[in-house]
């Protein structure tokens, strides 16, 4: 049973690096998929290759969208989505994330500090597991598909 | 053909009052549903029903789900998904719903105004319209439904 | 917002009429479905419409799929599945209601008293509320329905 | 045609492994999948990952839903759903788990003594197939890929 | 609970008449559909309105569809779909319906005389009740709405 | 059995009109929805009520975006789709309706002339009936509600 | 691409192989599944599994339901079903998978002689191609496949 | 994540050979489908097959329910569905097939010169990108793969 999981949200800690390189170590069976994590690009894509827009608005629209032709396909393609929620900036990405996530039967893990606990429970509400860090969802990852707990 | 909207997010200022009467004045044939707007029984609901809970993620969490029988009972029922991104709070639970929108395939409208543009690109390139006064709203309804713009 | 609410589970208390007179005292617009709570009439209408049965497998098997017809009407048509499990008996169809109730996406309300809570874990991790009586259930959709708690 | 089998149910008997190893023995061209085994695994997990609950509910709320990420995957991912009942416990996510197969249209197999025959009609009611012992399972697999009966 | 429910198959022999006479004398409150019973209507219906074909494949093939747009939206409005096969003809639209309403998640009840029992397994397999007279059908839906048994 | 009708395509002509008044001469239980025909206020729509564009992508993506509002609905909300291809213009809006109706299970009726019959093969092989007159939408309709042919 | 196929119906004639060999000879990139085909094993499935049955509809029940754990799975998995009805029996069960296949949104292709033209124009209108040879079925997957004509 | 890709649309020029030999030169991970592009096979298909016909409607026809089977396939098979629009004809399939992937959520890209921006707002509105070059579908699908921007 190879567990396919998109690790959504946060760009600017290596908490997925964490995750993936856990999931190796412990020799699970586990493919991965992310969002496009070079912020620069994530903003200008859509003009770079499409053509600049004079309209910041309009910029973003086209960047939003091809990125949108990523994160679609992973969610889609995902058993499990894993949604991190860092310390800054608004983040409705990851919020909008988790929402299509749990509207298309998937299974959401939520991973955040105790900090925004109250602001994220609506969509921990949806989740079959919120955790504080990136070791317990390898923990996770690792029970559900071995049925083993940690030492 | 009745348009049937959900009116989803901000709950501190008046602007679905703005829409609602708007629609009324303009006697167009609409339904509306809203989240509970009422702050505090939206936070207590949970542990005022069902029992008190000594750790506030549970007392929040109790209360998360008995919201989101009416919150998805009204996305399923919903023509249009309307969400307001306000100026306070992190509104994690606007940006969830409107995932959840795009997912069912719901005709999502964004009400913000322009200085969360950058931020809320990835939700407004889900949606079919970006507006940012209750007005708009309005006009965009009017249209929507009898095919004439504001003089 | 109408709320269209099947009652699944134990036929051998009254609390169907409990949860019924209760949100018609408060005047709620709800609708209820339920099985056919006659157990006798459950048990036989197989045979007593289609013709006897030697073996006990298929006058049951009869009887089972005659009730299907309107169990699975009345669930598909629910926003709501309100499942109680009594004292008595196995109750296996009333935690294979709660199984369809949520894979069909349907917002699940679990009635159980607290000696059963570790054997129904399972079924209230797929719920959005946990109640231990029939008037927790008339304020919840009292609360769903019109963001009023108790006093 | 390889068939994708979850095992649900009973956990304190080994009729998976004499599902498996019948069919291995067959040379069948089957994959299978089951929930976590360990009993006290699946009661602790959600506990020894996620941290300590001083509330039995919650306690075991966590372990159900990290469960539930392996097994609503497995099931999703199955052709074929076979449900085993006990003679112990009250086995409702047994029953949980059969009702979500046959929401979504999986081929259910239902595997039980004849003691249970009553309690467990409307199971059986929407099973392909009833079986009173993993032998006859291994038989039935056989004749699903092959087309060949036992001699 | 009003009760949807799609008379399809044999159009020579009066059972949706009795069928719906029935129902009106119980009281019951349902709703019927019907494909076209007026036979050369029927057979003649796509050419008369689209014009005249020399092949008689064209000709049966524009009445077929003409027919189908008819079938298909009674179909998906049903709750039931009661399949009725005669003594004449191939009846292979009957089945053909069957099938659809079986994959639609539609309940199906087939009505056929105990001769063809042997040829119609594969569909009687895929209904919730089999039976033999029109009478018996009254019953069953008197049952379903109303709980209540033929004296 | 009231039938609900989307009138998709060519906005110069009166084509609506005569089905609209010719299902009303003849009593038909039908409703209809169509796109805004006022070409102008379709096309300025978006900019009307959102804000100019100076470029005329924009300009057009905002209205088209909004015009989607409507015609999603009427879509999912029809039985029957009938696409009219006229003698002018590109009409690819009426084409891309009538994709959208085909994959979503919709019954498709095509009406043009034999001018166009080869540029349309593929949509009209994905048809149920392919007209050249409002007349014999008028008469089709009468047909599949009535069960009766033209004098 | 490689193509799924179904081949659905007749079992007393050796129309699969010669589709089958045709199409290894033309080197297409196709799997096949089919029904059980031999008539005995068919029939007695579930009686030689899962005991005998003194009465003949309950003997048959527990054959055909085994054979739809195979049936269905096949249907689903398919891209493509292929309906071959012969000259002889009944043969609803070929057009209820033909009903079933034509609900899922599969490619039906429909395999029979002139003579039964007008008996099954409801299944050939829901077909993509009404064949009357194996061969011409082999030359259709070539095209579909490979986009080259027969010489 | 390899990406499915469906090139639908105009026959007439190498653009899809441009889009192939790019993203095979950049070495993504990349499937392409495509209908039939010879375009006398495209047309004639049905009756070289499936017999000639008198009447060009139904030449038409056969041919179209032929490349049918392989267009559907490869539309829901896709993760992205490339739409090219070119200079010449009519080109309502391409138009339709823009339809179907957008009701079918796939991602949809939208490849046309700037003459016909206004005429293809509708489908545009629908796209996640509109380009008008191969080239930039090659540097979309290299981004919306690897994250990596043209040099």
């Amino acid at each position: 049973m190879t567990l396919s999981i998109y690790l959504s949200g946060e760009i600017h800690t290596n908490w997925r690096d964490e995750i993936e390189s856990g999931c190796a170590a412990a020799g699970l069976d586990v493919t991965f998929s992310a969002p496009v994590t070079d912020h620069d690009a994530s903003d200008d894509c859509g003009v770079a290759i499409l053509g600049a827009e004079s309209d910041k608005f309009w910029h973003d629209h086209k960047g939003a969208k091809l990125n949108a032709i990523r994160t679609r396909k992973a969610i889609q393609d995902a058993d499990i989505v894993v949604v991190r929620f860092g310390e800054k900036y608004k983040q409705w990405n990851a919020a909008f994330d988790a929402g299509m996530a749990a509207a298309l039967g998937k299974s959401l893990i939520v991973l955040h500090s105790a900090e925004h606990q109250h602001a994220l429970k609506e969509v921990d509400a949806a989740a079959l597991a919120v955790a504080e860090t990136p070791q317990q969802v390898v923990q996770l990852l690792t029970y559900v598909q071995r049925g083993t707990l940690p030492a």
